[in-house]
């Protein structure tokens, strides 16, 4: 390298400067140095019920005929195969008539075949981030819950987006919390900067916690009240990763039928939980207009996501494999989930808290508040040291500059984890406790 | 809609503004409307040849193995694979110095193993995209060869980036030209935009020009001498998409070869054109530096290409499989681009030019300069009138203030088409062109 030129940084471009290190990395960095390590912490699907077996025997059949086999590993389209569009739609329109069955709302609409206005994707994660570039320019603000999924942080950190976060109930959003956010952005006139409101409304990562559909009703509603003042249309992205890995309660019917949904709801769906997480096909429903402007990026990105794994969702969902992989899933979480309660109810019983999981990977348990949980914690080191590895819950609030961000929490996953290290993980993580919590304070 | 609300379109980013419809959509659509069309526009691959048993051998065998097998079904890491970074580095490795053994390049460098600084990606378009959102601000400035893959043009107009065109031999760019630009920039103050050179080395899409090693040498050295007036490091971008796909001539070492390369040099592969553009895995290797930025916006977009297809690429590479393959299909282009060169030679006698490929998928035609080709032009309408498609050459040159786009050249694909159309599309190209030929220019 010459003397003249200066740093190689210096070439870079605003993003890549604004692109934060992913604490999954960091994380991972942890497991790699910590061998015997206990993880709680990754966010990877249960490795007993992956579809070794469905997967095998779809592609065997697939790959036995000359032309569909041949088909599947030529280039695609990039909105996605038309039948595997055709199968997504159909079977998100069957999960809402069923969520509308059960739940008797007045006010909901069958939203009807969505295939025309959906497109698959690179898991949902992909959708994420093409959303964010098409809505949204450095300097504008997107509103997300608090706490909220970490790696649409990331993605917001990149972006230079500025996020706001909305208070969390049981049930979704504190309600009130988000009218404040909006007539506060009104009066000093940022509203125009405002995008989105992003939303996990499923067993959301990190909490657990389920959105009422009430709440995305009057969120929306709330949403379009203020467009007047924004300009533009404000959209309600509906993160629904989780969805599918229910395991007790009645399934809530998506934003997808709320009045007006079509021209300001971007839904987020994936096949990548609830089938095979290494087989990464993901799907959004998105307004028309919104849609011809991500398949032109998506153009960019990769004009198309992998047809080989598109006619394996196809064949999956054709075949039947696919509900029938849902249901043993579905057993599979809730026995891993009533393992982790067990283990915490055993283990903690003072100065812990956590709700008990509907669905999801994830149990939230907040420290007592003085606790802290950060990485830099006595707590987290101590748990290391027990060979135990969690989240931190403050990795999952976003930079808002009007609080602190909350650091007294975990994300504890039940997910990737076997049955015997939940509960070797919660008793180290117990052990943990008794000793930073017995100890003076700093 | 509240009427109060403005165009839905106000909330859409600047880079929505500016990504235009992919040419490749508007291509698509008019297959879609001429059910007869001979396509030699598509950039697919050959049908006959794909994969079929081999990938579904490697599937069950894969499959067939509850610890492999459930691995490839579950999230991996954001690099890739670190057994299909290593194969693919020692693949690569393995190319390069057979390339240097049939070439006596007297200052070409063994480039070693580079699989520590290696990344898989969906496709090497994917790594396109992230080498322009690690590099490049709106704005910032791109060398790109003239005509140059036009896909590429839509990532660059995606990001506000200015596109120079630099001339092309037949053995790659004309190095004089791409010093004047270089000395341009430099005395109008613009150097400190210019952030890389884009380079399709092998069988150029969508020429069919391969670039000479001294060429590639001395464009870096060209590169390296204005960094002083950069004030930072200038890249040199080699796209090695059809470089598998060689199969006339000796093949020629990279600029990874160049002395200098690591720290200056991005070279971009795929398995996507010589195993299955189905299964769409692609790599990069980069200078240490960028690798780790490129990783965290990696991690933003879908922290990790597809286990599954990784896999098995794994498989393919481990088991022989893809070097059996390769061989095969080289066999194909072969005879397919001589059934192109034959039917030229046939139908086609006077006022069109072509270069006889020697790999790749690609016969870039010319017709006489005052003989449109492009989308609007009297040649294409007629062309589609007798049922035959092609990628007009304007498509593939970027927007440079500095010249007119040339509009009189072709890009015909052999690749995806089958024999019997291959020679129906040039002879129905040919009538298509006494007819206009003979008529009165307007």
């Amino acid at each position: 390298m010459t003397p003249t030129v200066k740093s190689a940084q210096e070439a870079l471009s605003e993003l890549s400067r604004r692109t934060p290190e992913p604490p999954i990395n960091w994380l991972m960095s942890m497991t790699l140095t910590h061998p015997n390590l206990v993880s709680l912490a990754a966010g990877f699907t249960d490795q007993q019920t992956l579809p070794l077996k469905e997967s095998r025997q779809l592609l065997q059949t697939l790959l036995a005929q000359p032309k569909a086999g041949r088909a599947a590993l030529q280039y695609g389209s990039t909105p996605g195969d038309p039948r595997l569009r055709q199968l997504t739609g159909a079977h998100l329109h069957q999960t809402e008539l069923a969520a509308l069955g059960s739940t008797h709302l007045a006010e909901a609409r069958d939203p009807g075949d969505t295939s025309d206005r959906l497109l698959i994707t690179s898991g949902s994660q992909q959708l994420l981030y093409m959303i964010s570039e098409c809505l949204c320019d450095p300097g504008d603000i997107v509103l997300v819950e608090d706490p909220t999924y970490f790696v649409y942080l990331g993605i917001t950190a990149s972006h230079g987006l500025r996020c706001h976060g909305i208070a969390m109930e049981p049930d979704g959003i504190n309600l009130r919390s988000l009218e404040e956010r909006l007539e506060k952005l009104r009066s000093n006139g940022e509203l125009g900067r405002l995008k989105l409101l992003y939303l996990v409304t499923y067993f959301q990562n990190p909490t657990g916690i389920t959105t009422h559909w009430e709440k995305k009703r009057r969120a929306l509603e709330l949403l379009r009240r203020y467009e007047k003042h924004a300009g533009h249309r404000l959209y309600l992205v509906e993160d629904a990763a989780y969805r599918e890995l229910r395991f007790a309660g009645p399934d809530v019917p998506s934003a997808l039928t709320l009045p007006e949904a079509a021209g300001r709801v971007i839904y987020a769906g994936t096949f990548s939980k609830p089938f095979a997480s290494g087989a990464r096909v993901g799907f959004g429903v998105l307004p028309p207009h919104l849609l011809q402007v991500v398949l032109r990026i998506k153009g960019n990105h990769d004009f198309g996501t992998s047809n080989l794994l598109q006619q394996l969702l196809r064949c999956a969902l054709d075949s039947g494999a696919y509900t029938s992989h849902v249901a043993q899933l579905r057993q599979r979480y809730a026995s891993k989930a009533a393992s982790m309660v067990r283990a915490l109810r055993r283990h903690w019983r003072d100065g812990v808290n956590w709700v008990e999981p509907r669905g999801g990977l994830y149990v939230w348990a907040s420290l007592p508040k003085s606790l802290k949980s950060g990485p830099n914690s006595a707590f987290f080191k101590r748990a290391l040291q027990h060979e135990v590895l969690y989240v931190p819950g403050v990795f999952c609030y976003a930079a808002d500059p009007d609080r602190r961000r909350p650091d007294h929490e975990m994300r504890l996953s039940f997910g990737g984890a076997r049955v015997a290290d939940i509960d070797r993980g919660i008793t180290r993580l117990a052990a943990t406790f008794r000793e930073i919590a017995d100890k003076p304070r700093r």
